[in-house]
């Protein structure tokens, strides 16, 4: 049977392929008595020798594909299937209480991974994980239930699940991955941003993608409608074959532009510069001609392993990318960790509200050695390029002035130690705290530039967690409340002889790209995939009309309105 | 040892007593094998027995003093420990595995309570809960350590505690507490408003206070200044004495205004409304001369139940309210349900940020008869007094489009059938959103009133979790962001001839009320507690000067600086 599911739109193109579920199994059991303990030990040392030999080859083929560092995580997992510190108790438990293997085995290992877990140690947290991992496996052999080994795909797929962690898109084997789809998430979460990344469509949000497709179903996302088919006719998939071709066509001709300059119809020049995470992304930018980098998030320098990152480590990234971009402007924001991204290692309590919580500037106004390690890193890696240094989650003057004023200490004894720093260093803040929306006017007075952070503005503005789908109608970017936000921020960088630019999804988005030209923001930062239908769309449009759209949106009453009239416009053009 | 602990001045006045620690006791154990079953069997009926008469006092007590429906809870928690399906198993575990007294009970109500808290039932939820506290009296007998119990308390004490839950108070034997003091918490968490409206000193946030305290410790409260004083030499507590004397001598002084006008020395009229959570708390709002209610929470009404309270239970709760204000305006806010306020019985999920989630008018929208079964009760109620209807957490246009609708399609329902339904209740909007204050313009053609939620606003407006100590220092009253958008609301209305108030803590803070009264602001609604305080601050104020006041404040750049403008200015009145 076909049927079709609507989702949000995460990431343009097409994609048709095999679905590929990465979703928890269904591992529960019940306690039984076994009137035959051997047997039941037999049948549990099968379970763990037929977890050793797929591990073996998963942990090969991760070699192969992934890399040694990957391949370290699944060796782990074997070391703990040959331990017999967690072994044996197991099997004496069958035997001496005669339980079945499953319940055996998950008693023992619960008990060791919250002893591992209540140390205050990092490396036996991981042992916890690990353990946690392999009984998982040991378990799904147990049962018969299959589980998803996705570094082991190896004919092209689209991804189900519910959502993408980072961890789960770091075992993708990427060359396989033809595009996502997720119950959950929205245009801004991990897997949406994840997807435009790997230049593969993607739907999120679909609500009941996992409940509705089977592994080896026929699948088609259409990341241009926010649509996913489930084995489609061969009528709808032709369909959709012709589709694909004529986006890759148009895409032939953005590329094009990739060398042209942003300039309206009536000469009005924009920069369109691409957001980043690590060195490796500077590929991308260069492919879509990016004319700088607006937005360098640097916490995944951060994220993904065991201890803070040195100095050195952090040079050597920011020269990198510095260097790469050969004398563009590159916005480097500072560590901006809390809410949903967490560093395990800096052990951080919980809170009820990671969105409104110790975050960012926040944290490292308290935990200043960090933050100093950090600036020191980039002060030395200034040279290499044209560095410009942005203070995330700024929502008073106080925090801004405390920030710069350790980065002046910091520039300070770098010079007096006879260390080489670039002269002229611009120094601004992100806006996306309502509040300095509201004061961008005496911001403006002191901060070299502003980025406007639309998906956090936007979320705060509105009071509504762009994670949870059940507020999710109420991320409404087009809201005239936010463009009057993002108006008074332009206005008061322009009154100060300051550029405005925006680094969140809003900067790349079809709707409200006219309308920030014509409010007249300075520079549009995206996904390095938007950036060439951005500049395909600015050269259509003239930037006195958009100004005169801009001024007629701004008096308009709600989100629909807004939309509305941009798509009137607009197809006039 | 003489100590002194800083915290949050969350209710005024001075407490001096001794320390009742409500705190949650250490009843970790290990698991140990013992030589004779027997003797342990005895132990573990010697700490039921000890148990049930403790449990039969306390149900005396409580019948006594605090009414038969929280004797209820003792009487349902003694069935427990009578209860062979619970004892005879866990005296079995210990004769068959040689196993302490402890483990054996843990183990087997643990077992219980996850077996009926996965019961999709709330009846046995409940059990579930009775048979987790059973257990913690029967553990704390078996390792003899002493557990709290509040509504046994016969002297005069000083609460200690992490921090106070609605059951916490509900338990306490008001007529012995003379302050609180807890480590967590803000001026707007739920110990704090308790506080006030017991009109008991409080300090709240300290941190350690728990770590601090003994039972017993000489403790003073001093919610004028946020401190509390452990063990004071004799001298220090003369000196409170003194301090609580001219303090009472104060509030003296101010119960002369109770029938006066709010008028200040320039002859500017403003309201003086209460906050309240139940008709009970008219009789505050009499002996402190409120002038109305500006905010009647209705959440009250669904909290501490099993489900929804019927139309007509509703129905009697509005009317008891709107004919004890023989007359005088009363806002009711709808329900306002999510956020930290939940409902056990609507089995809302987990979501990752509350306070940005799923709740008050977003859920009365949604679930919409909850809602409608609301709006009739207030329409049934409305000809016995002023009625107004406020929405809660209106974020856009549409919202509040939508909710009147459904007023309006329920009084014509009503009208329709012969029902008396006053013929004019004014329909506002709780301003605690950010883009409902920049959009104010755009409401005010379409709202009778606004009220300014402040608590909430404040948070969103700076992102930053009121209830999180981390970030507590960014929840800034007087950030001239949040002055800006109050100005913008007041501005708006009138310009629309409409009037607007305020409903958050700040409406009655010392600091705000002379920026308020500059500012317009028609209505400040506060606790009670606090009206009288206020009536005689804005008598001794010219309006003229506070307007001048406020323009001032607005060109400033931090919350400090207004703070240091405001008492400058005052001080000189």
């Amino acid at each position: 049977m076909s049927s079709i599911l609507k989702g949000i739109a995460a990431s343009n193109g097409i994609a048709i392929a095999k679905a590929y579920r990465l979703v928890e199994p269904d591992l529960s059991f019940e306690k039984k008595s076994v009137d035959n303990a051997e047997e039941e030990v037999a049948r549990f040392q099968a379970a763990i020798s037929t977890s050793k030999s797929e591990l073996e080859a998963i942990r090969d083929k991760a070699r192969e594909d992934l890399g040694e560092d990957k391949a370290q995580i699944f060796e782990a997992h074997l070391l703990v299937l040959s331990d017999p510190e967690l072994l044996t108790p197991i099997e004496d438990k069958v035997k001496t209480e005669n339980v079945n293997a499953e319940f055996a085995l998950k008693e023992t290992a619960d008990m060791f991974v919250s002893m591992f877990e209540s140390m205050d140690n990092e490396y036996m947290k991981e042992r916890a994980a690990d353990i946690r991992d392999v009984t998982k496996r040991v378990l799904s052999h147990l049962l018969g239930v299959q589980i998803a080994n996705p570094s082991m795909v190896t004919e092209e797929v689209i991804v189900i699940a519910e959502d993408l962690t980072p961890s789960d898109t770091a075992q993708l084997n990427r060359q396989f991955v033809k595009g996502f789809t997720t119950d959950i998430g929205g245009r801004t979460s991990h897997s949406a941003i994840m997807a435009r990344s790997m230049e593969i469509p993607a739907v999120v949000g679909t609500k009941s993608i996992t409940s509705s497709v089977e592994n080896g179903d026929m699948v088609i996302v259409d990341g241009l409608n926010g649509e996913v088919h489930i084995n489609p006719t061969p009528e709808v998939i032709e369909e959709y074959k012709k589709e694909h071709a004529r986006y890759e066509e148009q895409k032939a001709e953005w590329a094009k532009l990739v060398d042209e300059p942003t300039v309206s119809k009536d000469g009005h020049h924009v920069e369109l510069a691409a957001n980043i995470g690590t060195p490796k992304d500077l590929e991308g930018v260069k492919n879509n001609g990016g004319e700088g980098v607006g937005l360098y998030r640097t916490e995944f320098l951060y994220m993904g392993r065991d201890e803070l990152p040195t100095e050195e480590e952090q040079y050597e990234a920011y020269k990198a990318v510095l260097e790469g971009m050969e004398g563009k402007p590159v916005v480097v924001r500072t560590l901006d960790i809390g809410g949903d991204k967490e560093l395990p290692y800096l052990n951080l309590p919980k809170e009820m509200n990671p969105f409104l919580g110790y975050r960012a500037i926040r944290l490292c106004l308290d935990e200043q050695e960090i933050f100093r390690t950090q600036l020191r890193a980039l002060l030395k890696a200034s040279p290499y390029g044209n560095l410009k240094i942005m203070f995330p989650m700024i929502s008073n003057l106080q925090e801004f002035r405390d920030a710069k004023a350790i980065l002046e200490e910091e520039k300070k004894a770098l010079q007096e130690n006879g260390t080489d720093v670039a002269d002229k260093i611009e120094v601004g803040i992100m806006v996306e705290i309502p509040s300095t929306a509201v004061m961008a006017d005496v911001f403006a007075k002191e901060v070299d530039f502003f980025s406007i952070g639309t998906n956090d503005l936007i979320q705060y503005t509105m009071a509504a967690d762009r994670m949870n789908e059940r507020v999710s109608y109420l991320y409404q970017p087009y809201n005239p409340a936010i463009l009057r936000l993002v108006k008074m921020v332009i206005d008061a960088a322009h009154k100060e002889g300051k550029w405005a630019g925006m680094c969140g999804e809003m900067a790349g988005d079809e709707i409200a790209v006219p309308i920030l030209l014509g409010l007249g923001l300075d520079e549009f930062s995206m996904s390095a995939t938007s950036i060439l239908r951005a500049r395909s769309q600015i050269h259509r449009l003239n930037q006195s009309d958009m100004k005169k759209l801009a001024e007629d949106v701004l008096k308009l009453d709600t989100n629909d309105e807004v939309i509305k009239a941009v798509e009137k416009a607009v197809s006039q053009v």
